[in-house]
């Protein structure tokens, strides 16, 4: 038998999944200071539900994993958490409003595979519901602040409100059945520029005198510092927005209104936003969200239930890290012992108890391949202890970083191994 | 369309999510300490990989979820996060070794719902290969240990050795045919007694003397803190994991040798364990491993592979700590701000810069319906601002589980949410 992975899924071994991991604790520490809480959807759904049509849409549908269990349910692997978490609303009527929950975990799409597009693949979604108060919006675009900051990225976030696109092409006098249509290609503007968009929106047969009224009256992308005047409908919206992002005292340089800014139409209903470094050096958006107001109300057969959400992507973050050289630690293990015939189970055990990640050769390695292997693992710390240190009731600490050595006593090495760990993340 | 979960699957709900997260959380802190590094598989695997002969069992692949992707390649769901473990071993031929690696994951069995057993649940997985040494097999006892004690359950471990029992058998003159089913009735000697088990090796057609010899050159019970004597096959195993649990400052009183201990035999090949509360008011092993040291060389086609695991249950963990009634804190929430017709974001965003978990009413409700949420939610502090505290510059800071409140300013409250909380848990 060949031993190989399925197709469009991956291995994620230590020295990425510590990093990954280190991403997701980042994340999870903002959302739960921002006052969000985990909720745990399972993986396996029931058919029906996941197919709904105010779920995911034809395309997505078509990607979906099924199967059967043994008493013959048509189940499926969930492709999104957004689906699953509005059956959790529908089904426990009881739930405080607001309700705050973020969901960290696998989805599923049986879709092409691209340059880092994987069949299995982490979300991380952040998601109010129960609130209409642009705050709710407000805060989600904080606390992508935030996270970012925490990352280490420097990002800008791009906003709009899906009422303005749809204001602006009505006013220009787009005919009603087209309007989805050119919102779509407009949204290609920051990315194609406006000479190809007017070619698309000539090809829609639009007149040239609608395109020219488009881009007219369109207001240009400015950052939310200054006061924001824009004659459209979802302009309250955007200005409450404006406001309470800056009672939050979030930095309004990092803020942009794009009003080209579509991102789909499906579901969206208000505020619109994507993540992006500020640099522009990785393209792809990092993180993604806005409100919808409908869908949630429509899919569990109940009037409107207002939501906003943002989804994080993993994968995305990850490269973007990996991009700007960021290093984060990629070693588990802090301190490393190496014995040279001797016992030493009972620094091991010190170590740990001090809460330092330690570990000890225990295979009989020689000292120079016990060196070695610290080195290629990325251990900042090794402890070597002989006979002679023994005696001494001393060890031998070495920085691998730095190279510097130094003898003292088990006490001092514990303090000076956690000190430079403080300081280093 | 009716929303309803999939059989044998549930949602975790924030209340019940956090605990969950907070034991996830203890347990990777101890792995880690511990020296052992974070790896992540896919959920999706190739059918044949996990069917493999060395793989799961007949048992196991009746109940594997299977699937096909568009390119009607047969994939299926795991079963354990220990053949996919075994895979990555097999495929990732340059891995440093021994290499100590933990995996929290969701594995999926489609099979009978009994209380407390779905169809997908979580696996808390932590592994050594390349490590023949008893050391490696006494850390995950220790490692058990500290986890337990860091989530505050007082546990036993029952030790055993594959290799005493097939030897006790075959001393007694059980016919090789019949040493498996044997045992197998042996390890309920503990659950059921002895006479129901005189009774059932009698029914195997074993003679009466055989059977008595059994039981009259099998030790008894007892904990690791003295030196044991036993006369048979593994001793010597049993006697070196001993003298480095010692080493390693383990609290021996917790450390029971159960000679009866068989843990199933497939894979098996040393070293055996179970952990227990030790007042046995819950039934079920809240973890349990042992060595295994032939069957991932067999799956991946090279000798042997020597690897020792221990799996925690999430679930058994869970109830364990309700049934002993052991709180955690189960609001993710710190301080709820209570505004009182003023804007207090600015207070919001202090708060939360300050690293305090905090959220604010963004409905308008009244103090007195706040306070109601908030006690519901089971938040420990709110922080009410009207004009009157606004003016002089203070907040009204309320512990919700004393009863105690106080005016002061918002950096003193800071500190007073922080030190409770920093006590509390």
């Amino acid at each position: 038998m060949k031993l190989t992975l399925s197709k469009g899924t991956k291995d994620y071994l230590p020295e990425e999944q510590i990093v990954r991991e280190r991403i997701k604790s980042s994340l999870v520490k903002v959302f739960e200071r921002f006052g969000f809480s985990p909720l745990e959807t399972p993986i396996i759904e029931m058919r029906d539900v996941l197919a709904s049509k105010y779920a995911g849409g034809a395309e997505i549908l078509k990607e979906m994993f099924t199967l059967t269990d043994q008493g013959k349910r048509e189940l499926a692997l969930r492709y999104d958490l957004t689906v699953p978490f509005a059956r959790v609303v529908g089904m426990n009527p009881n739930l405080r409003l607001p309700f705050k929950r973020y969901e960290i975990g696998k989805v599923f799409r049986d879709g092409p595979i691209k340059l880092g597009r994987y069949r299995e693949f982490t979300q991380c979604d952040v998601d109010t519901i129960g609130s209409k108060s642009m705050l709710a919006d407000a805060e989600l675009i904080a606390l992508a602040l935030s996270a970012f900051n925490e990352l280490g990225l420097d990002v800008e976030i791009e906003v709009n409100n899906r009422k303005v696109l749809s204001s602006i092409m009505r006013k220009a006098g787009v005919p009603a059945k087209l309007i989805s249509k050119s919102i779509l290609v407009v949204d290609k503007l920051e990315k194609v520029g406006i000479d190809e968009v007017r070619k698309e929106l000539g090809s829609l047969d639009l007149k040239e005198s609608v395109v020219d009224s488009i881009f007219d009256s369109m207001p240009k992308s400015s950052y939310f510092s200054s006061k924001l005047s824009i004659p459209f409908e979802g302009a309250d919206e955007i200005e409450s927005l404006n406001s309470y992002l800056r009672s939050l005292n979030v930095d309004m340089k990092k803020v942009k209104f794009v009003p080209s800014l579509a991102r789909g139409l499906e579901i969206y209903t208000g505020t619109i936003f994507e993540v992006f470094l500020k640099d522009k050096s990785f393209t792809s958006a990092l993180a993604a969200g806005g409100r919808y107001d409908d869908i949630i109300g429509k899919f569990i057969g109940k009037g409107e239930v207002p939501a906003v959400g943002i989804s994080f992507g993993l994968d995305a973050v990850f490269d973007a890290l990996k991009l700007k050289g960021i290093k984060m630690n990629n070693s588990v293990v802090q301190a490393y012992i190496i014995p040279i015939k001797v016992d030493c189970l009972n620094i091991l055990s010190r170590l740990r108890s001090e809460g330092i990640c330690t570990d000890i050769d225990q295979i009989g390695r020689s000292p120079s391949k016990n060196l070695d292997f610290a080195n290629k693992e990325g251990i900042p710390f090794v402890v070597i202890v002989g006979q002679k240190e023994k005696d001494k009731d001393i060890v031998k600490l070495k920085n691998m970083v730095s190279g510097e050595e130094s003898e003292l006593s088990l006490e001092k090495a514990a303090e000076k191994i956690k000190s430079y760990l403080a300081k280093s993340l």
